[in-house]
């Protein structure tokens, strides 16, 4: 692993200086990550459901910590696709959890996954495939 | 055209009541819209660029605005599968536009596509398609 | 389990009556299969790559027998969303391995996911999610 | 355009020497290419369906030929993602026509989007996005 929780946590408060608004880091792996998103009213639509724009960017920084822990702090990588299916409601009032890994970490492309959950819950709310371009300068 | 523009709006200002943070409906024809989102600074990331999140959020309720026009106002509806492609960086300091519009609309689920723009450029900076469950209740 | 391995078989024996093109069953439970792809001269490009179209073919049958082990024979149930990434070269000359699985099957479609792997290697070649319509009328 | 459709045609000849199984190229410009599926048995599912598979393939062998009409002939290109939407049962006996075009060509990467329709016919059958890694060796 290239890199400490605690750096990837000090890098993503500088990248996302929105803060805990798309989640938290709760552990983080050779290549793996689960985050967890406090769902707050921002991030709600009527009847309490979770917001799909929520649920994708959570699942976005979940995966590009994942590909940190193996590429290091490189602030170029960009998402280049990301693919999510919505499987199921989210259970209100509940915090959602992401957990990530990378499936295929190369020169200039990583690609991995990412399975939404709601915290308590086994079954997925999405799951979602994303692919981020590695910049070939670092 | 099942609906106007302005049932449309006050429609969206329910569902998402975060307000304009997804954008803001431009124009609404049958099966088609065009939102803008006016970036500040919760849309940003170091370096001036428009969030990926941002531009999911945006492509994810323009299109919606589109399926709505067809279906009419529908709150069940969900998206079930959103496909993005990050193509350029936006231009910095700059509005982005999303031109959206369905392929199809069936009983049970709608598809779309999405092409966002910087404002005033040709050169889209995303692509998008995006699939919507729609309810048998309705 | 709705049905067994040998009705499967019959069934898509009928539906698919190019024969072995997409691979053959090797197991079958609850919500998941596993497919075999033995590689003959029609899915390679040259240099012995097992072309793309062989690949998706291969997933998306896989990801169907899972799903109609969950539903039954329902010859109406069709693809409506692929989306796959293709990750590393497939070992020449070596069959290809399909282990697919339903992450949700509701009332009108069922979602999954199928990775494709090189016979007696780990590390995936391929990784598909898949969406199926299922018709009302069943 | 870098190359001439006689070009493409020889090059693609070799590259998928299972012949017109994929399609046949009709139209090649800078950027876009017109293919054209000629429905044979091999083809087709029970009911008379052009079976996903074949349309997936045909997808992606048009919009390679849109690439390499902005790239040249460069056999390393490989498909990275695909995702494609199944809109609409294509006519039966009838050929498939694919039109194709590029929507970003960059150094590393090139991403397009491909339209599938029954001979004849305006509405899409299927939608796809495709994106193709250029190997950095040519």
């Amino acid at each position: 692993m290239k890199i400490t929780a605690e750096e990837l946590e000090d890098f993503l408060t500088e990248q996302f200086p929105q803060g805990a608004r798309y989640g938290a880091l709760e552990r983080l792996g050779d290549g793996w990550a689960d985050m967890k998103l406090e769902v707050r009213d921002e991030h709600l639509r009527p009847g309490g459901t979770v917001s799909g724009p929520a649920l994708m960017a959570l699942a976005d920084v979940a995966l590009y910590a994942a590909l940190l822990s193996q590429i290091g702090l490189v602030p170029l990588a960009v998402t280049s696709n990301l693919n999510i299916n919505f499987l199921r409601k989210p259970v209100a009032n509940c915090a959602v959890i992401a957990s990530a890994r990378m499936l295929r970490v190369g020169k200039a492309m990583g690609v991995g996954e990412v399975f939404l959950r709601s915290e308590g819950s086994e079954a997925p709310v999405a799951h979602a495939t994303i692919s981020y371009a590695i910049p070939a300068e670092r």
